[in-house]
């Protein structure tokens, strides 16, 4: 891939995964760098005239009427970097490192903050070199997520821990073997480094990209339950659909449709159920609701990628600095709050479809899918999704509206931006869990309806499951079992069989 | 106003506020009237084949399996409706049940049922006649709300209680009253009534235009505020908003800006504060993000109102009815679920900024607004927005995803749809209590700002509220003022301030 | 009954309810009341020396550096009681008023307070005069409920509004009419009627007799459904409950057990299941685990009963007022929310075992306990059973450590007890309704038992059941049937038939 | 220390604190040992007999129904115990998992199972030699804790993963150089090993013991905050405690006061403030709601400890099996929901106290205790604990109601015991992290009282704590001192001050 050139305005989830994920190097649009040089000179001017500005003439929080002399740019912006140095363990993974370093040079380039231009091209460098800071993930409220921030500072600097090459190092040995200077800070750039919301935007990306893969192979998982149930296909309908015309539900209808095309379960069977349970009938549109969920949160992700959080503002045009509130991320936020609900009732609906394909009443099949009445088989299996179900129900009640008034009284409010992310992620990875259970009792189900015609979709999903695990002929610890089948989803192996 | 005229494709939160609140009269159009007698037809023709249809010619729910024979399509029809009346007290308002009514009434036109057209007509009737059916708001779990629905049945029947030209008396002798013969049920009506989110949808619509209305008055008390505390203006400037796109946050900012046009707290203050605290200075990104949750809601529940949550489904192109799951109203409630923590972070913000308006370090005015030290003014009145505020926290997580499985496990999800939009509404109640408090705040510390020029609407707005309570020179009771505060704002007067 | 001798040290649940309830008079013991006087003298020698008491000398939260001059302790005091009417509605009931204005009479007479003993007497008076205040229940955080307190104090002044012999009037009128004179407020008197957590203390106090009423009556219904499932025996076996010795499990088996006795479900029946449903079978677990919270709830509630809560404390025998914490209920407010998460328990094992009477597999009985296959009975039911649990399940998330940092930051944590209470006690009213719909769906198992002799309690149960709601022989609206059965338990006549 | 004899009556925390993390040996009672072996001999002569016994000669959940041939008893079970091998990552520690394996030991003597006294003392054999199975966390109900527990067992068959001397390795390996022979598994064996609540209250116990630990930790970083505040210590008087006496209230009141006898504070100050803010003045009443809610739980936990939860249980007077619900841990299971409760008042307290000491019109220090104006010293670390504490808070949300009815709807309920006791020990490691940072302030204020004398405790913590982490003189990296501060409260050395 070409280096992605970078405007400050062009940023999406796939943009983010391909320089996070898949090492994508990155490259400033010149005529952008120009623009931050000129509005540097213009800040140097405005030193000149000691006005008080926000984080760079003066202190920062409860300190903001304390000044900062110019003679001691370097120094203060350098306590600035260690006194922001508060987050605390577990650090985040070097992929999520990226994002978030991505994350905060793309809105850097928004030219609002008057950044030293090197500082800018630093990011780009440690990304292109592969150096990444350990980044700690908890201690930030969400409202510019300073904690964390700040060791990207300190590693610019040449202090701190990295991470490069596979190994974890001091930040200035990797800058030295990789052909890096560490930067000086100048006026106002400790306050570019910390002050935005980078770790939470960049884990959210990280996590939405990964959730949106997810849903797709949940629909693959669905197709091969109905499948294994031998479930009704007329809640698939396109008709059914244009009635009620969501526009996720329409899409996941079609995308179903699609995967279960030539399954043996549109021949007319006698005694099929007039109507299964919800939790079949209803996935168009409980993953269609998911999706408006997603679909709403990459939004408004986007513009905060896209545009500026840094407060003070500077506005070019009026050559100043103004005061503003634009470090507030509620409005995304909300849509991570928004979406663990969304992803509890996804979850519901797989483990109580897994518990109507282990009964026979609803599947025709044998109790627990056991191959023989003296194997034990899936009967325990319950209780693994079901207290796993619980665990993400647990995770989906809201956090953002909880915290203390502090920095005088003057930070009164908190959106704890990064743990609404770092919820939906643990709820993601759990329902990789549920779903890699559902797939193990619908890939049971499935060997029972051998010599039937699969879908499109379903038939080749059915044979990866199977180069993975095998059938149940008898009983064996079956944790081994769920680890696998969850590494499968983790290794997003199904998604090849969409392309 | 003329009569609504409905389609079944062109109901808005608006029209509904104009039929619930306003007792506009409703007409169905004549064309879709005939379409409906089309399908009657087509409806009839199909139960002499004797082919299952859910609900029509065989039972529903785990009596899905159970004939209903066409002799005793009244009996059975009746017997559903009966039935299905489970749901229990509290009762709604008549503005409500209007919505309620109204919502099924137009879904209904969407044909794809099969009801008897004088049944659809019969909504209308009752609806131009104001007899409001008792219905109870608790029973549903949010897959149609068929205990709270099948009383709108009961009373077209002529059996239970209605209200009707301001009191509540017998069904039958109301619709005698109004000149009305109660209906007779035939195949599918018991299903058409009951089988429908109407109740949620309904309580929805009413919710949302009043939290709509809310809203716009919580910006000019916060204007108010703005100008009481003597805060920077800086934070709503349209530069500011322009660099970071999201729509809502800059009309609210623009709007707050032309509440206070013309205030004194634009003049340069020696002394004023660089940055108030992020209760004030992020309220066009607080308040926006909570109109961002409402657009989507609005939206999601608009489609809603225009479209069939009927299960089965006829599809007139098909000529035949087709098993689906369109009663599933999730996509929607998960937008209620975000608007309550939303809304808990618009609460808590008016809380803070009350607490500062009291704080002299914050306002340069007397401790607690009082007007002399022996006078505890507004002491004590901070444990009441503080307790109201808790329990907005409490109100706002999420509770769509409890539910159990029920129906021989053929019903084994839920969305609780009622109780979520119920929880908003007495969210918004309670907003309602702690945006007067705060209101009662801004009133006293403007009285000690009297001789500077305030806002264009501010201004007007601190007059109006002065008409509706009097300065506290001293002390007297505080909860007959929280309560003409809080019905001001109920009476919505201070909108008329904006047109 | 005789009056209630009070000396603040014997106060129960009993005696709370013999008050509240059943009107008991009251009394206050003469050695007490001497001791009362004393204090007061020592508090006016106090008084001359001028050194600074909170909410004597000086004022009270934030202005606690104000003082308070000697000649104006009247107007000192009226005005601390008017700015502390700041509760809002709804109103307790007057049940809950005489417990709330009973336990802050008891806590009175623990003399640390140096109130008037007027003034306790005043409250004594209207006690037995039956002159009930009306109190708001919202807007006390948990640390004295002033808000709510404040308005007994404008009554016993002649202010606010009153409820007497039926009617709601002038707390002056009321008075008059019962030959009692307003009082005239002194130092400290003030603080003494508002400062201390009466309301939350109170209403704990009538929620918690009310409570252990409605678990015997939850034994008897699912003693009834014990039978009408034809369930097993063999875990309410003493010799299985000895081997696991909680006291209330162990209580709680014995109590059911006496309950059955006689019941043809001792009889051996062939083909009866092995071991029935969990929520069948844990039922003295699951109770008795609500008695441990309850009686964990009740000891240390009632240590609140039983001594002061006020700030400063007067020791006697230090002759002196100390600054201290008293007014912290936290330790009992903690009961209540765990009582919340208990009861949540009780009410989703009530609605399983519902379900299982209502499915042939567990009941061996027809579907939704029809009489026959064209009666739909309770089916739908369901649904509101499984809607009031999720309801009940939302009560029980916590909210005691919500709360907003207040009167300048020094009450800046909260407990907000009332509403910790006031959920528990909606919990409760809810859980009536799902054990009537319980106890509904038992007798209509019993009716098909009918021959078979029934326990010793449960079959006198059976015949009250059936004096207030016929069998389901065919259909017809339910609500009314909910309503009766809720009010028969809300009646407490089940409680007779343990007597 | 000597063997611990175990004889299934005297499990204390102390005991499990010894055998789980000081590697204390045990020895069955050879009485309670001969019991089991007469069990056992009457148990086989059952099987004989062919009467269905649940796990035993029938299968069990939902297979109930299945028979158990006698002479397939060794690979019925062994299956048995694969099939309960589901849960999953992440695997607990060795201390923990000694906890696990001695609980159940323990509760095996109280001979109500007919377990093979060889299985018995595998138990012990296993501790003794320190060989430790992997086992998982997640994946239990909390109705026993089969898919956890299964793991001890397949590690005595000699198959799975152990570690053992410090490396991870397969079982039957460390079995062998152990010197032990992997066992065969005869009836009811498997049975024995997985149903029971093993993981919950291992994993509880081990919770319990540290979070004692740590409250006697948390009282000392309070005195020490109570001096750097320089704050009153009147809430501290035996006389305002007597009036109102909880126990555990009153005991943290003496044990506070023990720790700063001496100290400085006792002097009179002028200009002190009458009254501290209530998370300073309340400490005594906090913790010890604490206490008391940890007091409520050990003793419960102490019963589980202490005696069988087996299904179905063998009364040894009666000869036989029967069904029973043992294994029902709720009423301890509401304890650790309790104590998540209270522990996030403990939280809070401490993060507020950590505000006034960072505040001077509280502390009458520099602002943010910085050393001078120019160095940022905490101020953004408020963002850690808020952010930490909004976790709590977070986590203290109720789970154990949540769940889905699974094994055909016969374990219809769940506990999620593990879950609950998990959030427990989750908040008490992030309340590790709030205290050290409260600790790191206290440290920094007593720095600037240098010179007066401190309490007999405090001054010792005070010095311990600067043996481990500096006075911060200029900006640095702050994240290593939380760890430090962290870690010495980990490693538990403050405790040794009390000794």
């Amino acid at each position: 891939m070409d280096a992605l050139v970078l405007t400050g305005h062009v940023m999406s989830l796939n943009n983010v995964r391909q320089v996070a994920r898949d090492g994508r190097k990155v490259y400033i649009d010149p005529q952008v760098y120009e623009a931050l040089i000129e509005t540097r000179k213009a800040i140097y001017a405005m030193a000149e005239k000691e006005c008080p500005i926000y984080g760079f003439t003066v202190g920062v929080g409860w300190n903001k009427d304390v000044k900062v002399c110019k003679t001691f740019f370097e120094e203060y912006n350098t306590n600035l970097v260690y006194a922001h140095c508060v987050g605390i363990s577990p650090y985040i993974s070097d992929e999520e490192t990226r994002a978030v370093m991505l994350t905060r040079l793309n809105t850097l380039l928004a030219n609002t903050t008057g950044v030293a231009p090197e500082l800018a091209k630093m990011y780009a460098d440690m990304l292109n070199a592969g150096i990444h800071p350990l980044l700690p993930e908890r201690g930030s409220v969400g409202q510019a997520d300073v904690g964390c921030n700040a060791f990207i500072g300190l590693a610019m600097i040449g202090e701190g821990q990295v991470r490069y090459n596979g190994s974890t190092m001091p930040a200035g040995e990797a800058l030295r073997q990789a052909g890096l200077r560490p930067i000086v800070l100048g006026p106002k750039d400790g306050l570019c480094i910390v002050a935005n919301n980078g770790l939470a935007a960049g884990q959210g990306a990280v996590t939405l990209y990964e959730l949106k893969e997810f849903m797709l192979m949940a629909d693959i998982v669905y197709s091969m339950s109905l499948e294994g149930l031998g479930g009704n296909t007329s809640p698939l309908l396109p008709g059914t659909h244009k009635v009620r015309p969501y526009r996720f539900q329409v899409e996941t209808a079609r995308r179903i449709t699609q995967m279960i095309e030539g399954s043996y379960i549109y021949r007319p069977t006698p005694g099929k159920a007039l109507q299964d349970p919800l939790s079949f009938r209803g996935v168009a549109q409980i993953h269609g609701s998911a999706w408006h969920a997603i679909d709403y949160t990459e939004q408004l992700l986007g513009i905060q990628l896209n545009s500026t959080d840094d407060n003070p503002c500077y506005l070019p045009e009026l050559e100043n600095f103004f005061s503003c509130a634009n470090y507030e991320p509620l409005v995304w936020v909300l849509g991570f709050e928004m979406l663990a609900v969304a992803l509890s009732h996804v979850s519901k609906s797989s483990c109580l479809r897994t518990i109507k394909l282990s009964d026979p009443d609803f599947s025709g099949l044998s109790r627990f899918l056991t191959p023989n009445p003296s194997t034990i088989c899936f009967s325990t299996l319950q209780k693994t999704f079901a207290a796993l179900d619980s665990e993400i129900r647990h995770l989906s009640n809201p956090s953002s509206v909880d915290g203390l008034p502090i920095a005088g009284d003057i930070e009164d409010r908190h959106t704890n931006a990064p743990y609404a992310v770092q919820r939906v992620r643990k709820i993601l990875d759990t329902l990789r869990y549920i779903f890699a259970i559902e797939m193990m009792h619908a890939a049971q189900a499935l060997d029972y309806r051998k010599g039937l015609p699969l879908g499109k979709v379903t038939g080749e999903a059915f044979a990866l499951v199977r180069e993975h695990l095998s059938f149940y002929d008898k009983d064996r610890p079956i944790t081994p079992d769920i680890e696998a089948a969850y590494a499968l989803i983790k290794s997003r192996k199904l998604l090849e069989l969409l392309e």
